[in-house]
């Protein structure tokens, strides 16, 4: 194998440029070139190339976002589009694809493998929704986010012993809404994946002022639905309490990854070229109790679904059912 | 002088703790005992009072917030109320107070102030919208909170090329947004003091395009609109273009105060008790030029009207002109 | 179980009061009174209680340090005073003992167990040193501020076109070292596990600006030499190199944990208190596979010792294994 | 005026990039080309430039660091290279230049302007050490900075009633020590411009832990003399104290700007390329009193020095003056 590509697609995650960086690296280190693919898919149709160096990649393993930048390309889902970019990959005599994003992505990156091209995937979505896979790269940097804002916001909370709902992303997946409302010890946390009892969450904050708290968090994936909505329902419930919505929204999908991000990144594109080099390919990477893994993209996707850590959630939810007295 | 007492009133903003303790640190100094008053004005009107000592302040300089609490209590203004508050001082031996806050909360101060009672002012809000003083505890934090979230959400506008308008607080001042959007070179800024023009903000995002900048910022203060407003307006006018509209909200007023906040809030507090102690009162401290200064409650209240640094929101609209090809 | 104890003991790290929270908090939901032991082992001789409340707890979920404090007692290991460590629970009605600390306290805690005390221990720990476990608390939050420190100085090693090595801490295990190393990119890491090559440490750094990177880091951990050392040795192979040392030192330990510290503190915490019900004792708490497990104090500290994850460290030595042309 | 060139010179400090970007951005605005100098005065001499877009700054705004590099020169004393650099800069047709940095930078810019070439400085530093200016880019980002690390080391010195002595940069000018002390509330405060009284700390220490403080903190200047210094001479006085000492090193001068220095380095910049289209040179900026001024690069540097704020050295010091009991 001589020269491969990288593309990032789909909506940005941070660790994109760290995984990018290790396929770079890794490259380098086997002596093969990597291309990098601007654009994602589109960039791929139209041959939007430029071959990356170690030193495009050095600072870039801090930043969030992709310095290949991404793009919606639905045009992928045509056959004509998917020759294009095949044609492309053969003139510039590209051999394998690392595909780094969602499970949008693999599926682009499937159509290729149709074909029988050699592709890899990356899992990266702050939502951390992907099958297979227990994590995805970003989500350890957006639940910090969220932790962190949601940290500044029960400063304001306390001071006024006032109650917060607190909007995070996750359409589909509670991951981001229940790891950040452990780690700031919420009152109560409301998942796609279990139906909310508005009654009960009024319960649970009434109960912990009544033990004591100076302040109420309610943590809220945007899947169930928006913190204005919630609020408006609450206070049918609990007229005279002082609850306000924030809506974390983009905040949490940018700034530097952390260090669990950047590493599994690393980890995962230094693997992908390694089994690209061994002639695996149809597959993404993935992590399994901290081990990396691989997942066939069409069973996996297909068969599989994607579960929240169920006993966290739970977790929470015990520690924070104090009695009204 | 043997015993003052100090209370936080209206929002909080980072850099009330600091104040606090820094009355308590001269207070100590000096010789004085400082009572701490919960919850503000009630607190005051209620007896809510506490000795506190330098153990009580010394980890709280570092955070958001205030621990001596804050409440809305509009019922202040009744003469009745006031009346109250000067007995609980009087029965507690304080003899002067020590009001951070708003205008709001100095305008509960000259109310006791008036019956002859010491009251000094020290001004926190994140707003910097006090007559007077160019300087408000909290501003500097708040603008580093909203500079370091318009960061974060940039990483995501550049990996797709799209624009965002980011809302900060301000709802009469556009402090917030010409300090956070200058320091991170937003294509536009829109305050309350200065008619928007959509029209014009459309054409800088586009020529800010045409100048080979990969994604556009708009800081827009909550005076003005919305940022969902702001996106619909937007579109009327550049339909096909990729907007979104994110809310900062609550997290500008939390987390632990940048070292300026901290920094002046402990001159305004100890320095509020030396006049105290000189005998000065039915004043506010604030900073011009860098340095300490007072102002007259009701004179300047009445007769001053917040300024911005309309030259700072001159430069960025000047940096950021370029002219459409 | 109507009554149970916590204390911290050993050096702190971020998390401890988190999992203080999370035994309170579980204490609750079960109906047992969790009384807190100031300064480790000393408060236990001496009697030094106080009863936790959820309130006490509520805002240290998210700070650093151990609200409980910690201290060092070597005495401990008198029979003496751990008999009067047992009477002053008994006269307290203490039923049981969370030890929360490194694998000293567990010792410690050991010898109380010794006496059938039921004890269960959690561990935390920067240093990620515990035999048995794969993660404790305090090492995420501890590698993340290894990173931005890295990254901070980074931007000067850039500007300057120089060599930094940054010593982390980390005597007998290189965890820190490795995960801050891949994180950052480092040109090389060393580690006490793995003998130091000083000769190929400067060509890895004469390779990598050969491959165009315009600044190179190493990451050392402190068992291996101090910076100050390491600087001086590379020296005597690259005499004309700009390279200069910095130690992180405390920095490392404090501050707000992440979420990922706070989460799994929160469920060893709890789960802690589980197993006590359940009549558990003389184990303590770790992770393997992201899966909480439980380990023989005994049996585990004795007869298994902590490995790196090799696989990372050499990992990042091919990433960056660049040869001179 | 239709060309200028920028360059960054002696040590960087944060917001050197915003000073460059805003060079770039004003210089658009008025219809002037800016060259980007790499390597400072030897990139001038070397005719190592390279014509800046908008583009090219647009992420810049935000980084610590200098993109356009910096490197010692002393050989630019040597009135052959400044002919050299008058030549290059004639035959890239550059009538003016903009030099970021500290005095020295000035000096070397001053040596052009003897020969009649327009030159104006901005003056970036963390030491704040330079005559006339009450401010200089990167003093603000690196007391955060500075805070935020003591914020951190403080959690581990209350978990364990220790003392801290934290040495920050700062050869001969205490600013960073002081507004770092201040905002910390350490108990002392050593800096060059005051004669350091060991006895008088050690008294502060205990007095302040007699007054109910769980831990201590002494800030020191490197100027005065080293941390391990301070604490085997603070051993002398106090023999039974367990104080550590951290020095901060490098960490100090990288990481992102805070928005002050950006703001301020975006004022200084623009106006820098219209003083010099006014035909102003042989100056450099600076603030007095939160508004810019500049001051004359021979005049200013040769008779005036730089003070420190020292009614804020002396409040901490009496904030902490407790009288032992």
């Amino acid at each position: 194998m001589k020269r491969i590509a990288v593309l990032t697609s789909g909506g940005d995650s941070q660790g994109m440029n760290a995984a990018i960086r290790a396929v770079v690296e890794q490259g380098h280190h086997l002596g093969i070139e990597v291309y990098g693919v601007y654009y994602g898919f589109k960039g791929l149709v139209e041959g939007d190339f430029k071959k990356l160096t170690v030193a495009d990649c050095q600072d870039n393993i801090k930043r969030g976002g992709t310095f290949l930048y991404s793009a919606r390309y639905p045009e992928f889902k045509e056959v004509e589009n998917q020759k294009k970019a095949l044609e492309q990959m053969k003139k510039h005599q590209i051999e394998a694809l690392v595909a780094i994003g969602g499970d949008g992505s693999f599926m682009g990156a499937l159509q290729l493998a149709n074909f029988g091209f050699p592709v890899i995937g990356i899992p990266c979505t702050i939502d951390n929704d992907i099958p297979g896979t227990e994590y995805t790269i970003g989500f350890d940097s957006a639940m910090n986010i969220a932790m962190e804002e949601i940290d500044k916001i029960s400063d304001t909370a306390a001071s006024h012993n006032r109650s917060f709902v607190i909007e995070v992303m996750g359409r589909h997946a509670g991951d981001l809404a229940i790891w950040a409302g452990v780690a700031t010890g919420a009152d109560s946390i409301a998942i796609p994946e279990v139906k909310m009892d508005m009654k009960d969450i009024v319960r649970r904050v009434h109960a912990g002022r009544q033990a004591g708290k100076d302040h109420s968090i309610i943590v809220l994936a945007e899947g169930v639905m928006s913190a204005d909505q919630f609020v408006e329902e609450f206070l049918t419930y609990a007229p005279d309490e002082d609850i306000r919505g924030v809506t974390l929204a983009h905040v949490q999908r940018g700034g530097n990854p952390t260090a669990r991000d950047r590493v599994f990144a690393t980890l995962m594109g230094a693997r992908a070229v390694d089994l690209l080099v061994q002639g695996e390919h149809g597959i993404y990477m993935g992590v399994i109790g901290e081990r990396l893994e691989t997942f066939d993209i069409i069973d996996t996707l297909r068969n599989k679904k994607h579960n929240v850590r169920r006993e966290l959630y739970e977790l929470n939810q015990d520690l924070t059912d104090k009695t009204l007295a």
